[in-house]
């Protein structure tokens, strides 16, 4: 009945198929089940679903053959997508080429709120050039994050003019202006970014710290999410940290004591400096597990070239010239891409995987990429693309049975549903029945 | 007019003096200024007050010679009061020899409520035993703390029979018991004990270990706390920890935030591997004073033998035949504890300071006591009871004015005020002016 086999112990099959032409090899087959959860399990990411179909008269669709096709994941499958904004404001050919293969493979992206880039002067922000991109990417079904409201890093200066009060003032009233502002076209957001370190940053001063110092990290973690929430009631609001330690743990469970209204812990994987490993990774999931809350890998970095050396603390302190991108480099990023992505999306509580750079060169110009910097796809590229779009995908055909009946197994998500000349478009995402109309639409 | 000369710019004489005679010599006169307060200041410890003298009939006491004199200290200089339950309960004389010496310094002192001893059979208490002491000490003019109300070691083993829910409930009864029996003799509560470590605790099972993973930290903290509070709400309610890291200060930051009655801040420094030094002494008091609550010393140790080596980490775990104490370790513990002492005595929020056993070979067997086993005194007794009777006490000569008015510069305290056959008891706690009735009274 099925086009493609899509059971759990099948699964190797097509992405084998998919990366044999470029010489790699998934590790799958050598996995055994882990404690928890079972890694390869991904039964939780599906639904069984009984549909009853009918035709615009109200007649059942009886032993009629019917396609039953994967539009979208309810998953977030994530990247940065800061290439968007010269794209949609200038259309270039190379950026274009970008967007392009990014859309084939992701349906969330993440968009610039950096307060000293957003609004370099006092009153002149560059709304119109995120707006624009944003409702983009929205019609091209991804859905955006903004990142991130209230940050030590990137700050504006101008703040610094300010006493502690009106910093603060400042910083809620900027909240209300993106997060209203963009309501609709953004409705989930990385409130505030590295809160555990956010008071003792000493790097060079900066306007946030100072408010953090005064109010303390639950203080005002606690503000700047009550203004958020109250902006939007409806927003996906995040806590983001790179800082995985116990920490975090005790931050999150004081705020969340504290009746912070925290969507979904952001845990941020940025690997410069080597990969986690399964160990790390699991032990990370089972520790922020604990809270019931939802999880976003938020920024995930692996490189495809030398590693970053270990004595480095903060990241921007190692700049170089270049950061050439290897073959024997670029197999080992696919591998270490593929046993995370198949790690978080076997974890019940996992929402969102954001891969921080889409292409090479971006941020401490490192090969962390899925496009190389002349924008030709690299094994990671071809392996998540066969993971979200082929294995994780449902793509079938099926037969109705005498009343119009026939039942799937899906991977939560949006469909269309085609037989002969009608369609219908729908969301699977729970077990249970469910009565769809198809119309004669010609479709776009 | 004083009979003692207490100025900042004239200490340094007094405890010489004393300590001569062992051949001990203060450093004081090496330190300078340090930052956020003044070292030496001690004004904060001290009122400026207008005494009004008047006789029973209302007449003033005009031109006469007024003993003013110190009975006890507000500041809470503490110390393990285990050793007073034998002496109260058995009354032998070598434990009358260390309550006596005991109580030639301290106001304050800590008895304990481990539950597996205070419980070793569910429903069978201690209670006896520790009342009675409790009272005597009371009794004394001494202040007892409990300790713990909740911690995950040294707990009652029978607890481990009960599922989840039974374990919180009989902790939150024990905690109804114990606080509700004890009001008015003990009003001061370490509710719970090293949070930090609490749900990940994994030397041995044990039920506290068990309801803090499932609740969280800040989750049981909330709980315990508020059933403390409730059960006594003019009690003070203290969270201790060992931890003095970032992890302690975010869970204080996320308890404050979630509404914990927290009375102050309980901090212990256990030294058996070395004295932490100036530096860390003033960052920790530091880091911890943002949060404005008062800071208790609640567990301090310096020994006057061999450094516990560094890569002991969990201190239980240094089992030793003896451990002796030396002469130049027995100088070298009193130096470390003046320094402390002064350091913590002159910090404005520090409230009290514990040091933990009071004679060597308590915990450990470490030479951790200002006396010796065979009950001798140490250098650090001699030490501090310079400070705290001498140096920190007032006890002044001084002539009324043609009014009956005298004006004393003392350390806060219970003082009595003595002009020949007549006497009144009062408290000095802060500035200003006070009418004082002196009676004929025999004093006890």
């Amino acid at each position: 009945m099925r086009k493609k086999s899509k059971n759990d112990n099948d699964i190797v099959g097509n992405i084998a198929e998919t990366m044999s032409r470029i010489g790699y090899h998934s590790f799958v087959t050598q996995l055994n089940p882990r404690k928890g959860y079972h890694f390869m399990d991904t039964s939780h990411r599906k639904v069984t679903k009984v549909l009853k179909l009918t035709d615009a008269q109200g007649n059942p669709l009886k032993n009629a053959k019917v396609g039953i096709r994967q539009t979208n994941h309810s998953f977030l499958f994530g990247c940065g997508a800061f290439d968007f904004i010269p794209y949609v404001m200038q259309g270039d050919e190379e950026h274009r080429q970008i967007a392009e293969s990014w859309l084939d493979i992701f349906n969330y992206g993440t968009l610039p709120f950096y307060w000293g880039q957003y609004e370099p002067v006092e009153g002149k922000t560059n709304r119109d050039a995120i707006m624009k991109t944003a409702e983009f990417l929205k019609s091209k079904g991804v859905k955006v994050k903004g990142h991130p409201l209230c940050w030590h890093t990137a700050c504006a200066d101008w703040l610094m003019q300010y006493d502690n009060e009106t910093i603060m003032k400042k910083q809620l009233e900027r909240i209300d202006r993106e997060v209203t502002g963009f309501k609709g076209v953004i409705d989930m957001w990385d409130v505030i970014n590295e809160v555990v370190i956010m008071p003792i940053f000493d790097k060079y001063d900066n306007a946030i710290t100072r408010i953090c110092k005064e109010k303390g990290r639950v203080g005002l973690i606690k503000e700047v999410f009550e203004r958020a929430h109250a902006d939007n009631p409806d927003a996906v609001l995040l806590l983001n940290d790179f800082n995985t330690s116990i920490n975090y743990e005790i931050l999150i469970d004081g705020c969340l004591n504290a009746g912070v209204p925290i969507s979904a812990i952001g845990i941020q994987s940025h690997q410069h400096q080597g990969y986690w490993g399964l160990e790390k990774l699991e032990e990370v999931l089972e520790r922020f597990s604990h809270f019931g809350l939802p999880i976003h890998f938020t920024e995930n970095t692996l490189i495809s070239g030398d590693i970053m050396p270990k004595h480095i603390v903060d990241l921007n302190d190692w700049q170089v010239d270049e950061w050439p991108s290897t073959p024997e480099g670029e197999e080992r990023q696919a591998r270490e891409i593929e046993e995370m992505y198949r790690t978080l999306f076997a974890h019940p509580l996992v929402e969102a995987i954001t891969t921080w750079d889409y292409r090479d060169g971006a941020w401490l110009k490192a090969p962390s990429g899925y496009i190389r910097l002349d924008n030709s796809k690299k094994p990671s590229y071809h392996m998540l693309r066969a993971l979200v779009r082929d294995e994780w995908w449902t793509d079938i055909s099926a037969v109705t049975d005498e009343n119009g009946f026939v039942t799937v197994e899906a991977f939560k998500g949006d469909y269309s549903i085609e037989c002969g000349d009608l369609f219908a478009e729908t969301k699977l995402v729970e077990d249970g029945e469910l009565a769809i109309v198809l119309n004669e639409i010609t479709r776009a």
